[in-house]
Parts: structure tokens; sequence; C-alpha cells
């Protein structure tokens, strides 16, 4: 049940890498990515961070811009049905297979630079590094920048990939923008998107003709600073169950009349349950299992509590995510059995709310280890990072096209301005994405 | 850790006592005991149980009606310099030894009508008693109504006792009534209380002519019914340990992107500490300790808590409370030595306010073992019951004066219009109390 600070409870050594010892084979577009990210910081500057909304003026302005630095390049554009951007070295007939390299340009409210856009600045710059070495690769390479990622804006999120999979329903389309209170179906109309065939669930990409889809973006959590990890590849994308409210319900009472045996509190079956859980997760880790658990909201009922009444009554949620459909299978069994063995001991209810679950998204292993032998390559260390946040490349994964993803390091999570991604490590980045596409045979 | 619902953890038998077969010896007296409880429910009837408010209308009516009662029998009454109400059989010499039976008449606001009203009601029926037979006792006795127990009406308890024991300072007697706003110093004068020599914390009593002082109070837990007991000896008065706010402070987090290893949760590290705080709970419980733990408040931070957001920061109360000052002190040593072992492990600080303790009373032993053996007498099953909640008792117990109590059994706490005494428990607790106080030797 005790783990120290300092173990690793998949077994791994906890020693961090040593630091690369060689440059980023793409380390000669750094001005390029340096100044993409500036100008694109500097359109959409915000009291704190930046503010692009999805399917709104600054993400507009973001894709005017990237578009602008592409056509400079030599390189082609042009808007899909969904009025994503889509930028090519030549034109890709329709019966051709490519690779895809796609991210988003919108960013939460008052949020930073990095979590989507590094994404697609990577791509175009593999396109620019082909484009200026005259390189023709054996598969053809599209990029594209994707509308509204976060939900932030909306309340739903992956739109600019839903709509293009045929899987932006009429219900979606109503939800209105935080700020201004406008339908998505405005907003995407006037951004130019095809809102009708997009409501319809017309299915706008053909995705057998997408041989890989790719999205670099920077790792949202703090595994990679502490293992001193430039580049990642990730090996899968986690699903989740989550109940919003648990209620664990006892009997109230005096807090010095009432012994041990005879009470039914709330607060001491819901502690037991949570270490419970605690345990079982150390367990699965141990197995080599992956998972991560999170009672976010915890409370007593603020309505009657007070110190010496002993609560009859609390209120919890609880989300677990796993790679693996399975281990969030066995953890939702292991919470209603722990349940009813604490109801049991400790005479108190569970009370559950529908769980809402989302299904991990499985990433191509052949593509983890194509990305793993590009970072050996590039001279950087290997580790497999899975992702706990939901990206667009879920969705193309979800609709059958093998995928992967390569996380770059970064500082102080995001969905804040505080993202902090060294631009050394986002040309290895895209180093490593580079050799990975262009090592791609038929 | 695990106890099922019937395991008795001080290792007693959980065969409920078989339902007692003799008659009360005071039966007789009935019919006054419920003439008295009926005329007191019915001078302070409110829209929910009944209201006597702290030195206050209702409780002074009440005082009244006690008094008329006590006249009627051919008692002797007057009042103390506390305005606390004082019924004798004979007059008692200022140089001699007596017994002491006391409790309070007022009540929470809209409380019930035995919490306090038992105790005086009971030494009224033992004086009756001793009256209509004509016995004179070896060692005389008293009986005293007390003022203002509950702390419900100016947010301090134990007044009449107080302000009799020279415990009542000026900053008490500042404090001002729920409903009118008006003094406590007010309130006391109105009533007749010398409020000036009892503002100058002058010792209104001889506690050394006190022999003993018998409480005799319904029981605010669930004990007695669940044991079957209709009357008891209280052991002791648990004192307590108190923390209004402890603070848990984490480090927030994206719930899907930080790994078990990298957390710092709130959550999990408390559920721990309330979970280890159980175990030893447990323990003490199995070698025979005495205490009770609650953690009734308890919350993440409604400002920033959320499903997916790791809990940087949880706030709880935490309350013991035992008949033993060893046990109070071990517990809060536990407390500080699992907080390190946590912060060490979970990564995580605890932040503590200055506890408030309250020390236990000790009741005196011979007194619990003549309650038994009257109980014995009166074929009523004997079992060891302490008190959650302080009394009057408490304070003449630590004033130095041996003190029992005798405890009622009553269904659904105290402090709601629920209380439930049944009245035949009520005449068995009167004649234990009866053949106590007859008992006792010079």
């Amino acid at each position: 049940m005790n783990i120290r600070a300092n173990d690793h409870t998949s077994g791994k050594s906890m020693t961090p890498h040593p630091v690369p010892q060689t440059q980023p084979s793409l380390g000669h577009l750094t001005a390029e990515a340096e100044k993409l990210f500036a100008d694109l910081e500097a359109l959409s500057r915000d009291k704190a961070g930046v503010s692009r909304p999805s399917y709104g003026d600054a993400e507009s302005k973001a894709f005017d811009m990237i578009e602008e630095f592409a056509k400079g390049e030599g390189l082609l554009t042009s808007r899909d049905e969904a009025a994503n951007l889509v930028i090519e070295l030549v034109q890709i007939d329709a019966d051709q297979e490519y690779i895809l390299i796609g991210s988003h340009l919108d960013s939460v409210p008052q949020g930073g630079n990095y979590d989507g856009a590094a994404g697609v600045i990577a791509g175009l710059l593999c396109l620019i590094e082909l484009k200026r070495s005259g390189i023709t690769p054996e598969i053809p390479v599209k990029v594209i920048a994707l509308r509204g990622e976060e939900s932030a804006w909306f309340g739903a999120c992956y739109l600019g990939s839903k709509a293009l999979l045929g899987k932006l329903d009429e219900s979606e389309q109503k939800l209105t923008q935080r700020d201004d209170g406008r339908t998505l179906k405005e907003h995407m109309a006037d951004c130019g998107a095809q809102v009708e065939r997009i409501g319809a669930n017309e299915v706008l990409i053909d995705t057998s003709k997408i041989k890989a889809f790719f999205e670099l973006h920077i790792e949202q959590g703090p595994v990679m600073i502490a293992r001193n990890l430039p580049v990642a590849a990730v090996t899968g994308i986690r699903g989740n169950i989550r109940h919003r409210e648990i209620h664990c319900v006892g009997e109230a009472g005096h807090s010095g009349a009432v012994p041990r045996w005879l009470r039914h509190d709330a607060v001491f079956a819901t502690a037991e349950l949570i270490t419970r859980i605690d345990d079982h997760w150390t367990t699965i880790l141990q197995h080599g299992g992956d998972l991560v658990a999170t009672t976010g909201i915890l409370s007593t009922n603020p309505q009657n509590h007070a110190m010496s009444r002993i609560p009859g009554e609390v209120t919890f949620s609880f989300e677990a995510r796993s790679q693996y459909e399975h281990t969030l299978a066995a953890i939702e069994a292991l919470l209603h059995s722990e349940c009813a063995t604490i109801t049991y001991e400790r005479r108190v209810d569970f009370e559950f709310d529908k769980p809402v679950k989302t299904p991990p998204a499985v990433l191509d292993q052949d593509i983890v280890e194509r990305i793993n032998n590009a970072c050996l390559e590039e001279g950087l260390p290997v580790e497999a990072i899975p992702s706990g946040a939901g990206h667009d490349a879920s969705l193309f994964a979800n609709a059958g096209v093998s995928t992967g993803m390569i996380f770059v390091r970064n500082r102080n999570g995001s969905h804040n301005p505080e993202e902090e991604m060294d631009i050394e490590d986002f040309m290895r980045g895209i180093s490593v994405l580079y050799r990975t596409i262009t090592e791609f045979k038929k």
C-alpha cells in the first residue's frame, strides 16, 4: 500500500535519462519554428496567455497566418468541408494513400500557446523540410490544422475532427458559445463549413486512404520532465469511466454518544473505500497495468455537517482512466465489490449515478516502434508514455486509421499560460516525426 | 480493520440483555412522574418539541411549577444565589454533609422534554418518596434544579453550575441570547441571580459539604437501546480534543496526465489518514480502551474542485473523545505521527489549527459500584456506559465532589423532539437512584 516517493510502481528504474548529446536533425528550422509560435501568440494574446476560440475569430486568424506562411514556402493549401485547413506538398489524388499529420489551432480561454499549435507547426515544418530539400517521400504527406478541439468554448470537444468523420450530430451543433451565446452551427457556417452535410452525419473524409495519422502534442502531465525525456512515443490514449456523484449515506448522530459499533459513519466508510481503491490501483501498477484514479470532488453535506456530528452523508466523484478497456472494467467491478463489503461492515449505503464511459483509443504498435526507432536515430532515450487526455488522434484511431502520437516534454501542464516547452525539445520532436514519416514505405 | 456489524470491539458479548422480570420499587409514583412531565411539556411547548431558554421565561415557569409541586408535597424550597432552585426534605444546616441530586430544566430550542428535566424530577420524586414514607436517610438529601445547561442559547453551557462554582467569568456574562440579543448578565439578574458576586468568580456553594453529587439523565446515544439495558451507571464523562480545521495541502493536476508516482493527491492522503486513525481506534477498543473519533466536516475546495482535477486541497475537522486523558494524548500523538508518514509517502502537507481540549470528568468508582448494586437489587442487568456528552455532573466532579451519574434508556438521541424515554424505564432509574442514596452511610 505504501509507495515511497521515489518508487516507480511499474518497476522501471527511476534514474532520469541522461541529457542527449546529439543535435536535432531539423535544428536548422529553429528560427521558422520560433517565428511561427511568436506570430501565433501575437495574434491571439489575451490578458493572460492566449485565447483562440473554437470556430472563432482568433482561430480563423491563426488559420490565415499558417496558410500564408505555407503558401510563402510554395506549399498548396485548401479548406475542407469542416473548415479545417489542409496543406500539401503537391496535389494528392483522391485514390492515393497518404500520411496525415494533424492537430488543432484553438486554445482554451487564457490558455497556453503550444497545446494543439505545436502539432500543426510540426507538420508544416516537415512539409517545408521536404519542399526545401526537394525530397519526395514514398508516401505523400498532408497536414491538417483542425478546428475546435477544446471543449471549453461549446462544452463539446474534437469538433473539427468529428465534423470530418460524420460524428458531429445536430444536438452538438446547437450548443452555444460561452461568451457570445451563438450556436456552434452559426460559428461553423461563418468559417465556411458545410453545416447541413455535417449535421446529416455525412463522412467528409475517406479514411481508407489515410495510411497513417500522426499527431505531435505537448505532454500535459509531468512525467517527461521527471524522467528527463525530451520526446516520447505515446502508447495509447486513456479511456475513462466517470461517476459525477456517488452518495455514501449513513446516519447522523452525536459524536460523543454513539460508539464505533453503532455508527453509520459516511466519512469513515468513504475514506476506507478510497483507500481500498488505492490498494487495487497499486496492485494493478505493480502488475504492469495502466491506471489513474481520482476523486476530485468530496464533501460532507454543508447544510448540516458539524464538528461534533457523525456525518450521515458524503458526496464524491470518481474517475478512473486507463489505456485498457479490461482495466477500466476491472476497477469498476472492484469499486462496486468494495462498496458492497463496506456497506455490510459499516452499515452505510452507496448510491451511484449512471457512469459515463469513454473507451480508450488504441494507437498502432507498429507506429510506436517506428517512432521509438526514430528517437534512437536522433540519439534520444526511449520510454513509453500513455496519454491521459484525449486528442484529435483518438478520433482517427477509433475510425480505424493507424494512428501514432509523439509527445514533447512540457512544464506546468497545459490549459494555462504557464505551459513551457523548450524549442530544442520541439525541434527534437519534429525531427523524430520527420524521420518516421519519411521512412514509411508502401 | 474490518469489524462486522455485530462485533463488540470491547470484547463484550453482543447478546442483548433479557427483559427484567421485576417491577420498579418506586413504580407507585408513576402517576406523579407522568403528571410532572406532562405539565412541563405543556408550559414549554413549541412548534416542534419544547423550548425552555436558559435563564429565560419558560425555564422560570418550569422552576415555578416544580417548586409549587414540591411545596404541595410538604418539601422546603428556596432559590440559591445563581437563581437555581433548591428543594429539601428538612432544613440542612450549613455545617452538615448532604447528598445533592441535580440536573437542569432548560432545553435546546425545539428540543425534547426529558434532557435535563428527567434528572430534576427524579430527585424530586426521591424526596417525595422519603417524605411520604417518613424515612430519614442517614445522610440528608437536597435536590437542585440548575439553570442554563444548554449552550444553544448563549453559546456557553453549564451556566447555573458554573455560576455556583465560581466559574462564570465576566466574559461569559456578556454573551447575548440568540433570540432577544440581551446579555446573559441581564437574563441572570431578571431571574434573581447575584450577578456581581458571580462575575467576581465567588464560589457560592461549599462543595466540601457535598458527600456525593448524583445526576440522572437520559442516554443521548443508542447503546442502551441496542443492549436492552433500561438503566446504567455512567463510568465517566468523555473529554475531547478537537481540531476545527486541518488542511491537507497537495498539488492540483490533470487527472488523466499525472501518474500515481507524481501525484500529491490531498483526497487519497486524507482518506488514508482517516483509515489509519480508524485502525488505531479499533486497536484501542480491542484493548478495552474508550474512544470515539469523528471527522464531521470534510471537503475539497468548492472554489476549484472538479471531477477531472487531482484535488490539491482538503479541509477536515477531527474530534476524539475518551474517558481517559492518556487515550486522548495517545490519539493526538498518533494523528501527528500518521500525518508525518503520509506527508512523506504522498508528498502532501498537513496544516493544523490549535486543538481545543476538554479534560474527561472522572466519576467516583465507589459510586459506580453502589449504582450497579442498586441495579442488581432492582433486578436489572448491569453494564458500564460512558457518557459522550458533557453534563452538570462534570463540573461537580471536576470541583472535587464524588460524583455519580445514572443513565436511563432513551430512543432517538436528545436535543430533538423525538427523544423517547419509556416511563417504566424512568421509574426503574429513580428506583436505582433512591436505593443508592438511601443506602449511603456516614
